[in-house]
Parts: C-alpha cells; sequence; structure tokens
C-alpha cells in the first residue's frame, strides 16, 4: 500500500514542472493514508528529476516522525500535518510558489471568482490568510502556518473541500484534493484563475463577484451530487 | 464521409492543446455535416492525448440525441447545436477558456478591433454577450448559452461569418469558421489579439477603435471578393 | 548569387517562428542583391515549415515585378521595395505581428529608449508612424505604408541605419539591417525592448528617455568606428 | 584547477538560455580563483551553444590582462573584477539582461522583499544604482559600473553576501554566489521574484516591504547558522 502511495506522490510531484508550477525545488506534494496513519512527502531541497519514488518520506500523521526514508522530509511537513489532521476529507496536498498564485498571496488579496474557469472548481473566492504575528513566526513556524489556514476557513465558514486551495499571505499557495494528483490538479487550476483574475482586474478594476447563480451552476455541474461533466 | 468528419474534428481538438488554447480538457471543437444532418463533436471530459477519431460523438444537428458513439457528447453540446442551427454558414464550432480572451469575458468587454492584426480576421469588435438571467441559468443552461450569442449577434446587428467569435460573459470564448479547422485557426487570432488588446489599452488609456477604411482594407483584401492574400 | 540569396532568406524566414515572432504566417523577410536590381522575398501565406529555398520570390526592384518563382510574393512586397528603394544602406527587411513591437504600434506610441538593451542596437526611440489617410489606404496601400515609414524617419531626421525598425501605427513594426539575418536580430530586440517597455512604464510612469551620453556609450561601443564589443 | 574552473564556467554560461535568462549573447558568468589570481569569464559576443570550455578567456585578478585564451573576454569584464577585488565572499558572478529584472532596472526602482520567495534567497530589497555621472560614462565605463555597485553597497551598508544581487540602473541585473553555478541560481531567483513584483504592485500599489520577522525567518532557515532547510 505505502509502495503504491510513494510512486503517486513521486508523480505528483514530477507534475510540478511540467505544469510550469515550480522553479528549483520550490514545491512538494504529499498524500495521506489514514487507515495506516501514515503522511508521504517530497524530501527537503532535492531536485525532481533527481527523485525518484524510493526518496519519498513516510512521517507518521500523528507525530509527525520520519518513519521511513533515509532523507529529511519538506521543511514544509508540519503545516501539510495540520490541514491533513483537520480536514478528514483531504488525501494529498501540494505546495507551491507558482508565480500568478504567489502575486495574490503577495498583494495580501483573495482572489474572487470571477469565472466560470474558477467555478468549475472552487465554489468561490480563495481565501488569503492574515499575516502570521511574530510569535507565531518565532515559534514553531510551520505548525503555525497550518494552523493561520485552519483559523481561515474555520472563521470565514469555508469548507476546505469546496475551496481546495488558500493563499498564504506574503508566501504562496497551498492546494489540496482527494489524493496528490488532484491536489496538483487544484494548483494547476488555481494557477489559471491567478494569471487570468489580475488582467480582467486591469480591464475592469471595479469588477465584482461572478453571479451566485452562475458559480452555483457550473460548480455544481462537475461537484454536485448531480454532477454531468465527464463521462461518469 | 462522417469517419473523414471524425477524423477531421479529432485533428482540430489537437490543435487545442498544440496552441496552448487550453488547460486539461477545457476545450472542445465540433463540426457539422448539414447534408447529413449530423454534429461531430469532441467527448466531454477525456484529455486530448488520450482520445482518438472514434472516440468523437456524433449527434443528430436537430434533437442532439446521440447517434453514434460509446461516450458522452462535451458538455457545451447544447451550445454547438444552437449556433450551427441558427447560423447556417458555419462550418466548425470551438470554445476554449484560452487565458487571455477569457480575461476579456470575465471583464464583461468587447474586444475592440484596434489593428490589423484583428482587422484580417474579424471586421469589427468581438462582442460580449449580457451577462444571462437567473432562469436561464438554472434551465436548459447549454442551450441558453447558445441563445444569448445569437441574441448578441442579431440585435447588435453582427454578421457571424464576418466576426466569427464572441466573449460569452464571465465564462470564455466560442469562435467559429467554414470547418473545425478554419474554426480553431480564428480561436488562435482572438487569442493574440486578447493579449495584445490588454496592453494596448495600458499604454493608451482612451485608445478609440481602428480607422474604420483600414479595417475595410485588410478585412477585405483577405476575405471580400477582390481578397488578394495568400496563393489563391 | 541569387540561389545563395534565396537560401538566406529562406533560412531568415525561419528565423521567425525559433524565436516567436509569429504565428502561422504572419511576418515575412526579405532581402536584396542590389548589384543584381533584384529583390528576394517569402510568398504569400504560405506556412514556414511547408516552404522551402526554391519558393522565395524573385521581384525586380524597381517594377517590383516577379521574374523568378512559381508563387505570388508577399503581399507587402510593395512596402518592402519602397524602403530598399529610398534607403540604400540596408540589405534586408522584416515584417512580424511580434505581439510586443505590435502593442506599441496599436497603441500609436514611439518605443522611447530606456534603457541599455534598446542602446546597444537602436540610437534613440523606435518611432511610430502617423496614421495613414483614407486615401492611402484606398490606394496603393502597400506602397503608401512603405511611403509613410520613408516620411517619418525623414520628417523626424532619424538615420535608418542607426535606428532600424519602424512601428507602423495600428499595424505592427518592421525592423532590417545590413542583411535578412540581421534584420531579424534587429526584430528580436525589438520585441525584447517592446515588452520591457510596457512594463518599466508601469512601475515609472514618468519614465523619461535614458541619458543620452549612456546612449551614446552603448550605441557607439557596438557600432561605432571604435566599437569593442565582440571578437572583431 | 584552472582547468575545472573553465568548465564550471563554461557550463554556468549554459545555463543562462536554458533558464530563459538571454536573448543572444547577452550575458556573461564568471567565477574567481583566488589563490591564483584568476579570473574566468565568457569571450564577449560569442554564442552560447558555439562556445565551449577552452573558450573561456583567462584574466589576472588585478591587472585584468588576459593570461590565457585567444578570445577577448567579455565587455563587462572590468565591472566583473571591480565586485571581485572588492567582495572578497563572492566565487562567481552573472550579468543578464533577463526581462523582469531589466524591467526594474530600467524603471530605477529597488525591488523590493515582498514574499517568502525572496526572503529565502535575499536578506533584503534588492537595490537599483544610482545613475552614473556623464564623467563615468565616459571614463572607465565597464569598471565605475563595478564602482557605483560598490558604492550602492557600502553607502547603504548592504552585506552583499546577504543580498547577492543589484540592479544597475537603465541597464540590468548582476548577481552573485559563492561559485559560477550559485551566481546564476541567484540571477533565476531576481528573475523570479522581479516578475512577480510587477503585478504584486498592480494588485495592491501600496504594499509595503515584508514582515521584518518573516524576512528573518526565511532566510535564515536557509541561510544561518541554524539552517535546517534540505538535506544537510
Amino acid at each position: 500500500m505505502l509502495e503504491q502511495l510513494k510512486q503517486q506522490v513521486w508523480e505528483a510531484n514530477l507534475m510540478l514542472p511540467r505544469h510550469h508550477l515550480v522553479t528549483f525545488t520550490w514545491g512538494n506534494v504529499s498524500a495521506v493514508d489514514r487507515h495506516a496513519g501514515r503522511m508521504i512527502i517530497k524530501p527537503s531541497g532535492v531536485e525532481y528529476e533527481q527523485m525518484n519514488a524510493e526518496d519519498m518520506v513516510v512521517v507518521d500523521l500523528d507525530s509527525g516522525k520520519v518513519v521511513e526514508g533515509d532523507k529529511k522530509p519538506s521543511s514544509d511537513t508540519a503545516t501539510h500535518l495540520a490541514l491533513y489532521q483537520r480536514f478528514p476529507g483531504i488525501g494529498g496536498i501540494v505546495h507551491t510558489h507558482s508565480r500568478h498564485a504567489t502575486i495574490w498571496a503577495q498583494a495580501g488579496l483573495d482572489l474572487p471568482a470571477w469565472g466560470t474557469t474558477h467555478a468549475d472548481y472552487f465554489y468561490g473566492a480563495i481565501p488569503c490568510t492574515r499575516l502570521m504575528t511574530d510569535d507565531e513566526i518565532h515559534g514553531d513556524y510551520e505548525r503555525a502556518t497550518g494552523d493561520v489556514i485552519i483559523e481561515t476557513f474555520v472563521n470565514r465558514g469555508i469548507d476546505p473541500l469546496q475551496i481546495p486551495a488558500v493563499l498564504v499571505n506574503a508566501h504562496g499557495p497551498f492546494a489540496w484534493g482527494s489524493n496528490a494528483a488532484n491536489a496538483v490538479h487544484n494548483a494547476v487550476v488555481l494557477e489559471e484563475c491567478a494569471y487570468m483574475g489580475i488582467f480582467s482586474r486591469q480591464l475592469t478594476p471595479a469588477i465584482g463577484p461572478m453571479q451566485s447563480s452562475l458559480l452555483d451552476k457550473h460548480y455544481l455541474r462537475k461537484h454536485g451530487a448531480n454532477a454531468y461533466y465527464g463521462q461518469k
């Protein structure tokens, strides 16, 4: 089971350069096996073309301790763990510094839902977290990054399964999904919407959120109980 | 005949990733055989590199019912049908979420004719449709999308053969042409003009439409009765 | 001699897609043999990957009549001829609709010299032509396009050898050089400077022209009598 | 020793086109062997794909005289030498006209630290130099370019090891590092941050520098005595 998941995590990590979401080693994908209580994640600072599935690091889902692998896990491991622990419905997580999502994060702004491309995957604006306090930054920083993401979703009443991405203020995006590949898929869509959002707002500065009826229609035709997009 | 058309539709669909007009499966091309009363269209949610010509779905031009193919047709099938039924001169249609055309659609703006690149293919501004009503969205949505496109051309007195593209508000572009390949060709030009338009307007915010004499000259040297561009 | 020049023109045309200066067939390169009184130019509307050197069209430098080749020459032939006839120092010309140079042309603005990248090749702003009159457009349009370029250089006292490019208003760029390859080289630099200019002006809207001492220094270290850049 | 360094300098120069930092020959990388008192640098105006390691030019670190190699060294040699002489901690230098860093240089602005991508490599804003005087430009220009970079770091109290890059006003970026490859690595990051900065400022014009606590955290987790990023 874990061997198969390692393979999936490795392949999902390789999707990052293929979709132009990363420069150098600036991104990491993980997946979780909730039954086994394990998370598998990219090793820290290793280049994509030099990794293989065996380099993926297995950590305990509760303690975060490495239980398999001879490399150090991603420096963002504690953030991934916090999200898996609090959001039971997600199976894979990805963090990148993809250019346009990061631009919104650096600007400290939510990415509004401005069209059906967005609505096909995200049921509303992608939130941007508040700035972290100095105490949070000086303390267990990566864990606190996860906590501020969770706080954002909880305080604003956002369902992380319906809006599977976040912009961490002055940092960059995290996205997630049912598994590692789906998380990367959502990260690609986020990047696409982030790009288009910059210039939609340039053309129409007073642009408001899209009609809620259209948001509903597109999100639900792909994700609702009565979804009819695709071959299922 | 239909086998040949399936091949053309398949090939035209493969042009979409090659011209960077699509991410994932976000685009579909169709063509019509008016004599046979059939439309052929990409299956829904299938990846381009995994399709072959046999996967193209044949639907009845009037009823929209699938008459051949074991896959579901594109979720935008009803929009394509509406356009073929109302615009008798067109032979192929393409829908994408290409970045820059979609930016204008999200901004809710027509794309003005600002240069000869545009005038070589489109005889005036590419219109943006009005927002759809909640009733239209809640009802037969994809059909209504076609209807609002038609309404735009009829109410504004635009000839769909002279301006073979539209921006669906808060959604994205449709383009069409004499056949599937020509429709994709027009979608590429639209994307190019949409890109350039964003920054032309940034440089000269008060930019007006191009001279009508220059628009005439370029459109007609390629498309008029006395066209002299190319090898014909 | 002409066979060799055909080869050079063909190769220079192939540089256009390689440097991402063209979409479809939207560009053409020519060269002149002043001794033979001949210009060689790309055929009209033919795709780059389907041409070979034999498809290049030879026209008479004075009359513009085709003297060799079974294809029609580029629709912009008369513009090229006008420039060769009036600017005796140039050996190759290229016309494209490259994105960012075209953006400046559509905006109707000169591209100022804002940095050493520009100064290394162009000894001042790249001029944008005035709008053409309806009479010019209705008459011998392509010839008049050449004439308005020439008028721009003459009236503004610009040496076409020192500023080997122009932006044709609402249309796109022409560039030239000592031969076909050098003309394309200059078109690549123009595109690069056009891109950077858009965003330099966005960051510093009141940006003025660069220091004339720095413009002199960079232009002359590559092009003056005492040039010291490169291996010569 | 020098043979090995030539190889490294050659390989680092080849990284420039691979990372899309250069057009034509617009960039050069050097490295220093302080023990031998030698600098090795790309030859002037030679294309990347046509160079090999033996074409790298060896110059004396003090006098700048060529001591090995049959090609002329980069026209920017004196700038590189000035930086090596004054900044003893650096082992490699790169100069490019990469698009977005050059945009900031042309705009005459520092690139502020607006996010963790920046903070992971640069411990504060990347400074832009003052304009050079006419005397500096008319005199030993390339040496003076180095001097104005040094003045910028000295007068503003910036440690070149902590901020290994600069924007030369109206010109373009220089970056450096522990060796040639590391210098190019920093140039890639600079380009990435320069791109994102343009649009972060577009979205939030009043954007201030990032929190100093977050800047510290990210810079020091990769570069401080207690760094914990990567496999070391």
